[in-house]
């Protein structure tokens, strides 16, 4: 197969010349670029530079990075995503980071090679050089519930002060001091955002300020499950718990009811950020803040849209609601969803 | 844009010569092939030609065509057979066709422009148009858990029959005559067997023979609660209801709350096919068949890798366990799973 060096020979150029050619920067002059694009053909060459021009013909086809497939949150998620994406004609190719920083990697780059009009992304941690790349290619991109410092692109995502909020004044609402906060990692903005939202206000809604009732997982069951038992093992004992995900809440009750039995765990309240379908048939029933993984999607799809309309699109914050499930007859507050 | 018209003047050869050289036909001379293509390059078009050439190249992707992300048992699949490619250097691009064959449609079509190395896929209803260009055009294609008539392809899949027979000997050992079978669409080979065991297996084991007690919706939450309610409708009311899948019993429990109330319902004993994270902690706790989801698709990506690698592959079925949650002491009957 033709390398890069023998389109260079071919075409009379430098490498750096063919390299600047093959990789669609304006930095060349006509007539070497149409020397380097004819040998590249004679050769059979094929490489980035083909494909980063066929992206850039329709092919109606959206690409979609999810944090967690295996959350409930984004599988509704990007079930939305892909309703409103047909809606328009387009269709959604979806890929999972696991919650994994190597992992988002290996996918912008299969989403580098494909033929994509456009990316939605949830993404892990800082900007990465992949990401970096695929920004400045001219890719349209927005974000998913997750921001990312230095990256400046629509988000659309979950008030996650909002539903924090909720969260507070029920538990004040159910008397409790003595709550543990299971986050998610800080080094993502939904982790960062619910931890300062309940530390901030915990002390105002009549809740501990002891910090050996607040820990951190990674937004999956088996790190909350971990970060459950080191509060447990500090000494202290919840009369609540607040998992700052529905994969988290998950692993917190796994925790309270390997360490406490059945009996012990089920007299603690459970309190969860994302509504998940079976709480309601839990025992006792979970409240729970509703995320409204559906209307995000669709919020991200259409933003998305616009930019690839050459329109402007601007982030959105989506409401929360809270489904409180204590009561006897449980009532609703805050915003309705979906 | 240029068109292929525009090529074929520039390399002054036929329209058909030109779209022969653009479709990657081997029936060209050398000469109006170097012609064809440096027009083409120097003029900048782009066209499915170059598209399928590249698809040739490896890529090291792999597309997954799942029927219901927001099933947990597609989300737990998705991810084992992500965790198995990235372990042999490859990432995988994920679709969800929604139980909807139009969009299962528009999803190979959209897999079909991609460059993807192998395509794995659980289908919906029989052989489609576009599934089977697929695989005349020589894409290595494997199954996953749902067979189609008229495909010849390896599938990885649960052994359905043994799962059932798990749920028979479980109705029969807690007493059940009375029982109700929410089943899934029989134009899936998975709704198909699982429905066939279930009958031919009933009156052997003390059950009910009476027609009045199985419904069908689409493996989805929505159709299955209608299907529960044109059960309860007909006037029976069962002891027990069988789950053909964990949205079809989470869709059955709706209605059976909704219609009957939350303390009538619970004294209705719930057997699911496929394990789902929250039946252990719902009211009575949910005892099911495990599926093992993470097994299959660990299978499929291997299967599919043998093919890409020119290597033979093998249908497999994947062996189901039982988990019983209906006594104070769960005890798990069968092959040990995961």
């Amino acid at each position: 197969m033709a390398t890069i060096k023998d389109v260079a020979a071919r075409a009379g150029v430098s490498l750096a010349t063919a390299s600047r050619v093959l990789s669609g920067s304006s930095q060349t002059s006509e007539d070497s670029r149409g020397r380097v694009l004819s040998a590249a053909a004679a050769l059979g060459y094929v490489a980035h530079g083909p494909a980063r021009s066929l992206r850039r013909s329709r092919t109606d086809v959206l690409g979609l990075l999810v944090s967690d497939i295996r959350s409930p949150f984004f599988s509704e998620l990007a079930h939305a995503a892909e309703e409103e994406a047909r809606h328009h004609g387009y269709t959604v190719l979806l890929a999972n980071a696991n919650e994994d920083t190597d992992q988002a990697e290996a996918v912008l780059s299969a989403f580098a090679s494909q033929r994509i009009d456009g990316l939605l992304l949830s993404p892990q941690g800082p900007v990465s050089p992949r990401l970096s790349a695929l920004v400045s290619s001219g890719l349209p991109i927005v974000l998913l519930n997750r921001t990312v410092e230095g990256l400046s692109a629509p988000m659309y995502g979950t008030d996650n002060a909002g539903g924090v909020r909720h969260v507070l004044e029920w538990l004040q609402r159910r008397g409790h001091r003595d709550v543990a906060y299971v986050g998610g990692p800080e080094t993502m903005s939904t982790g960062a955002e619910r931890r300062t939202a309940y530390l901030d206000g915990r002390a105002a809604h009549g809740i501990t300020t002891d910090d050996a009732f607040v820990d951190a997982g990674d937004f999956l069951a088996e790190g909350a499950a971990e970060a459950m038992l080191r509060i447990l093992d500090r000494g202290v004992r919840p009369t609540a718990v607040f998992g700052a995900n529905g994969r988290t809440t998950l692993g917190a009750i796994r925790a309270l009811r390997e360490r406490l039995g059945a009996e012990a765990a089920r007299r603690i309240e459970i309190v969860s950020f994302d509504d998940l379908e079976w709480f309601e048939f839990v025992s006792p029933p979970i409240s729970a803040v509703r995320n409204d993984a559906a209307a995000i999607g669709t919020a991200g799809v259409r933003g998305l849209l616009d930019l690839i309309g050459g329109r402007e699109a601007s982030s959105e914050r989506v409401a929360t609601s809270f489904v409180d499930r204590a009561g006897e007859a449980p009532a609703r507050i805050g915003a309705s969803a979906r």
